[in-house]
């Protein structure tokens, strides 16, 4: 692993060095957004997205424009995938047109791991979500605004409930919290939606999501989708909001001022109540505004703009 | 209702004075276009589309980028609204990014006004077209094209004729008509397609169609959608544009060199006929050509870029 | 034929001294990008494309972005045409909004023909595929990279292969080779796809696929689509791939070190052998990183940026 690395595909080959440097570097961009305004002057980056997608091809093209960067995007509908190409050739055609950086979000796992190993030195790749697998620069800007609250993660207490299974999320921001040293991190989830083995070492893991919440600094909560109920004996969104949902009461079990997270696009009145999305525990916003500068981070460092 | 207000969310809550200073930028904009081109430079605007539109969406970001600014599109298809999430949140997860402008189609009558009052005081939110009820620009430019032909609206005589029930056109429009003291409006809509009473006040509302063109100066025809024929006895587009078309025989009624309008997109041969569509009295291109530069005076009044 | 027309609709009605001035320049691009980074600055170009596409609309939104032009994308799903607006109507409307340069592609053989002739004279069209009939910057694009090979083109064989009925590159191309004075131009189509005369005109035509391949230097394979088989009497992609795919054994017909183009996308295994595209003599990498100098140096050229 050098010092730069090429990509950004997952969290777990990253050097915590650089990593701890695109958090640094993102929280210098946020102080003094201005001064980067011209920095990526001349590149390009394609935003390749195979799923739709609102707020992370919308942060990812912010960033880059604030960086001064042109930005192309490439939606699947419009795909040469319909006419059958296959997703490498469709990326050694996009490579052939000279972007500096291409971010990708695919509905695989493995997705870009041969596209990162086919590509030509100048050329970078971010994923920007990768099957129930990777999103690396989500975990990013969960560890930043984490660390806007706890500066020392080594006194924090994070648990991250819900359906750790096929959320994206899990995996990154389990990792990269487990790098960046955090005190205790503790993990959650309803009965058939629990992490595999590799994201529950090192973690405290509970069944019961009022015992899992006793005393934690910081909630993340993950989004339960509609189809999942069916398959968990569970009737209806208001039976798992009973059950799995973040109320106020159950935010009460927390510690005293307690952060309450949550990557979006949130199921009001599911997984979490809207008293607590929208009330002063809450830094769902601040995760979205990180995002930006997480990503102009991410873009900066790779690129060195 | 200060002098600079933050947002363009209908026509009916603005001052005059804020839209006569649209109006007369508008016209000093495309004087000297070329003056602009950096106003702009360092601010974001973000186009989110709740329904497919190719000339507002389109009119909008090139105006966007006349001005300098950068542009972010978002649409529908694209939304997390597919997710379940709610307008709402989605306004305020793009919010968090940062952007300067907003602007917003949605095919709700009110869907921006919790969205006006939720905005933090940076944030500048633009309709471009809710419901059946608003379309502020729309009107904007209908009223700078007029001025065009008419720097004295008090002496014109002006006729809105089609379906006034369901245009987003009507209510804007004739409410700033009626702000900048139009002389005489006139509506006249095939029976079950007329406007509402707060529409028809201060207007004089004709049912037959020739009587409403007699001797008006210009026609402001709207569109009619095939699907409204059905509920109105009317068998066929041909029979609609026999009985409310705007034929060339039609507009022989109107005053000597009255002009005509259209918002588009038109349906030729059903509510206008192409001979007047494309004849000398046409005002339909100057209409578009006048909405990308009212855009720019709307963006650029509201951000005092 | 003036020196510098107005439009590049296709390749036929151009001048041959045009022509290889596009490509004089797109070489010089290729040599020296950054010269021309602020070449286009304050010029924009609309996008319109009424069939989907990734490369050409990219490589065509990537050219101008190299070129300073702002760029704003059109997909036929926005499109008004979806309420009725004809095309002609829709290319009044965003030429009225002041574009230099509009990009088309559209299902119809002779779309561009009626608005090439109605747009105003600092309205420049470029036709970005037209039904099965003109790709005049494919056509480009595959001569410069030709040249790269074959300086002179006159001691060049050429052969183009597949589906020269459907392909909306064979007219283009054809008509291009034989302008530069092509040593040689070979034709090859399973039955029933055959080009017509005036594409066959001044090319040596075959039925056989492997005494066409004989001594040739290059073999431009065209795209086979799937639905195209069942009329004829191809049980399957296999099969085709047996009788009329460009496997390595067939290559090894052709001249020694014979080089392979492509339009893309492929179609692996049928119309053309994995081996043969990501082998060495394969081209299509350059065809497209060409195609964006290619797109530029057509924009400079029109534009006179």
């Amino acid at each position: 692993m050098t010092d730069r690395p090429q990509h950004l595909i997952d969290i777990a080959s990253q050097d915590t060095t650089f990593l701890r440097r695109v958090l640094d570097q993102a929280a210098a961009m946020r102080a003094n957004p201005d001064a980067f305004r011209q920095a990526g002057s001349g590149r390009l980056m394609v935003n390749l997205f195979y799923e739709p997608s609102t707020r992370t091809r919308v942060s990812f093209e912010i960033a880059a424009l604030k960086l001064g960067l042109q930005v192309v995007n490439v939606a699947a509908a419009d795909s040469s995938v319909k006419k059958g190409e296959t997703l490498m050739d469709t990326f050694r055609t996009l490579e052939a047109m000279g972007p500096d950086l291409l971010v990708l979000r695919h509905p695989e796992d493995e997705a870009l791991v041969p596209l990162a190993a086919a590509a030509a030195p100048g050329t970078h790749l971010v994923n920007a979500g990768s099957g129930s697998r990777a999103h690396p620069t989500q975990a990013l800007l969960d560890a930043m605004t984490l660390l806007d609250e706890h500066p020392d993660l080594s006194q924090a207490k994070v648990l991250i409930a819900g359906d750790l299974h096929h959320s994206r999320v899990t995996r990154s921001s389990a990792a990269l919290l487990k790098k960046l040293g955090i005190g205790e991190l503790r993990l959650c989830a309803p009965p058939g939606l629990e992490a595999g083995p590799e994201v529950s070492a090192g973690a405290v893991v509970f069944d019961d999501f009022d015992a899992a919440l006793a005393g934690v600094d910081v909630v993340m909560m993950l989004r339960i989708q509609h189809e999942r109920l069916a398959g968990m004996d569970i009737p209806d969104p208001e039976a798992y909001h009973r059950e799995w949902g973040l109320t106020p009461e159950r935010l009460a079990l927390a510690a005293p001022q307690a952060r309450v997270m949550h990557p979006g696009p949130m199921n009001r009145g599911v997984e979490i109540a809207s008293e607590v999305a929208d009330g002063p525990q809450s830094l769902i916003q601040q995760q979205v505004a990180n995002g930006v500068f997480t990503r102009m981070a991410v873009i900066h460092e790779l690129l060195k703009v």
